[in-house]
């Protein structure tokens, strides 16, 4: 017969080993990635969804700021592959189109590409600036690009070379002050693999001061009096895929994190 | 001193309310809304999303079926209030845009609005044919079309209601069959409060087979030569706000269920 000592020695080592078990068990529960949230959180996160859901099918109206709000959900979306993904699956529909058009002899036929946030990221200035919830600090900004590090976006840089291979002839368009920004973004270009397009085109005195739409436009219109056919136009903001001579189809980039005229 | 049955008994009283009170605790971890998914249902949720907003920003070429893939991330889209919320933030932004808009008095100050999945709502159908997974089926459209009673949608009404108020005519231009689906569209739209438009369009015999685009833009162009002046084009579809005469601005309403060219 067991004594009362053993019996409770007996059943404290079982529920010690009961705690220890169930304690991970719960552990893991909360580790997993879905943890519960508040219900602010919850808030924020449809919202933050809805908002850059409505930003990338241009809905909302001219901002200078990404909500307070949609903090949290920007973040998670910019660093957790989210944007990546998406990104891809717009790439991907990029070359199933590029696929079906009947290149001619010419070497006439044209693509434009822009050049920030669509082939080279500034994800490194906006993670410091609460990716668009905290204002635009133009000083900070060029002294981000005068660095030229800029890294390539994987999938565009991959989708500039299956253009080029295809045989189509790429202009990279961009709102870059061409005085103070020609050389380092053509080094910051070359560095990140976008070799062997046709032009780079940086903003010239001329169109200081012009809306992206504007200025975007009549560079289109005087590649196309060249002679060229525009078969894409792929940025990540409205402003590159609105106004004049936009090409037989464009394509719009990712970018919850600003917004550009 | 305590007899072994005792103590037995107390132990066992103890360790079944350790054992209730832990699974009620894991019964509530596992009740909560974020399940734990399995690896493929949280791939498909990554996909989905990306899927649907690449839809609505445009970027995918032209489809006949939503992948299956994206069956459960539509599902809960459109059931669980995600798409409800879009919607409002939407039209959140076009009462913004439309309240900046100075008027005449000439009364000519016009807007054009889609009518199925913009006015009203097919979920009905949709739900259905898994949310666009299946593929789409005429006759059983048609049959639900004609019972008249596609409910409206109703951060959309309110917008009509608005935007009729401030003195814009509205137009509501639709795809549909003028000779089969007139009577049932306008009696549809009365009874869902869509009362006091200036105009009701459908598909009249000159204009079938050609597409939406194409279609539409001739009814647009021919406002404009009437005199009016298009601030504000709202459709669900791309298809509704590409081509001619857009109007002076576009809003793309969500839906990721199907694509009309």
């Amino acid at each position: 017969m067991m004594s009362k000592i053993t019996i409770l020695r007996a059943v404290v080592e079982g529920l010690t080993y009961l705690v220890a078990f169930l304690t991970k068990v719960l552990g893991s529960e909360k580790g997993r990635p879905h943890q519960q949230k508040s219900a602010e959180e919850e808030a924020n996160e449809r919202f933050g969804l809805s908002w850059r859901v409505a930003v990338e099918a241009n809905n909302v109206c001219p901002w200078r700021k990404v909500p307070l709000q949609c903090y949290q959900h920007l973040q998670n979306y910019m660093c957790a592959g989210q944007y990546e993904r998406d990104l891809n699956l717009v790439v991907d529909n990029i070359l199933i189109y590029a696929s079906q058009i009947p290149l001619s002899p010419d070497g006439m036929d044209a693509w434009i590409l822009d050049v920030d946030d669509t082939c080279i990221s500034n994800f490194s200035y906006y993670e410091k600036r609460r990716f668009g919830c905290d204002p635009f600090d133009s000083t900070i900004f060029k002294e981000w690009i005068m660095e030229g590090k800029c890294p390539a976006n994987p999938a565009v840089r991959s989708l500039f070379k299956s253009l080029k291979e295809r045989g189509f002839k790429l202009f990279l368009l961009t709102g870059r002050d061409q005085a103070t920004l020609s050389t380092i973004t053509s080094n910051n270009l070359h560095s990140q693999g976008f070799v062997g397009y046709q032009r780079l085109i940086l903003r010239s005195p001329e169109y200081k001061g012009q809306s992206a739409v504007k200025y975007k436009s009549a560079i289109r219109k005087e590649i196309e009096r060249e002679g060229y056919r525009i078969w894409g136009n792929v940025g990540d903001q409205w402003s590159d895929l609105q106004g004049e001579c936009l090409g037989k189809r464009t394509f719009k980039l990712p970018n919850p994190m600003y917004f550009i005229s």
